[in-house]
């Protein structure tokens, strides 16, 4: 049976996300929450713009899932991030009882893996989803930066 | 020499902040954010009002002193805040680079410590400021819930 809506389809919209926010020049992180094959939010990272360090890509899409669910549990929801949360990221996660978190490539010095944010009981985590893209597009940000500077 | 404006003075503001969560019928935590002791940020938890996880005190309260400052690291400000942060928060206070985090009472279950959230090393933390104020009010509000229902 050929499966349109699978991780990689969702990670992809995810991945638009993140192009997104390269293009205003925000770290490209990009977020889509999905609820039984539907895309209920999508959000990138908006730290600069907003002047706000709150304002990750998780984080907006987790208060808009909320207000599109009108209640504050993501139960039977799936985030799909391009990068490893953060502590904030995973801790708003813990309080929303999501119940999968799928992301593309891991950050080894600020995720919640290896900095020790604990998880809901109740949620999933799995990483890997074109992980690659997803970190050439970091690469390619931070290079353009430096030459711009 | 008397020093009218010291950690009581802001914690009390903050705890004004709680109870004005608390007649919302929102868990009742407050939060204040000062920088050369002038409050540029107040807020409380409204988690039930806005549907949304990610409505904690500290997090709006973060949110509003960027504004105010035009920028999105809190240096030289300390967040005053009735209950100890949690993961979320502290993950929020990490990337804000923040001065100083005082906190009033413990949450030895879902606060940052026993959690083991990493605060940033430029911040310190401490605790125990009208801790007594803080709890109680929790305790009453935890009490009058369980009447009504």
């Amino acid at each position: 049976m050929i499966e349109p809506f699978d991780d990689n389809y969702f990670m992809n919209r995810a991945l638009k996300e993140a192009e997104n926010a390269f293009a205003k020049g925000e770290i490209p992180i990009g977020a889509v929450i999905v609820v039984e094959n539907k895309i209920i939010a999508r959000a990138h990272n908006l730290t600069e713009t907003l002047n706000d360090v709150t304002a990750h890509a998780e984080m907006q899409a987790i208060t808009a899932a909320s207000d599109y669910l009108g209640g504050k549990y993501l139960k039977k929801c799936t985030l799909y991030v391009t990068v490893e949360p953060c502590q904030m990221c995973a801790g708003a996660l813990f309080w929303s009882q999501i119940d999968r978190i799928v992301y593309g490539a891991r950050d080894e010095q600020r995720g919640c893996i290896n900095m020790g944010t604990k998880l809901h009981p109740k949620t999933k985590m799995e990483g890997g989803i074109l992980a690659k893209e997803a970190s050439e597009l970091l690469k390619r940000f931070f290079i353009e930066k430096r030459n711009l500077n």
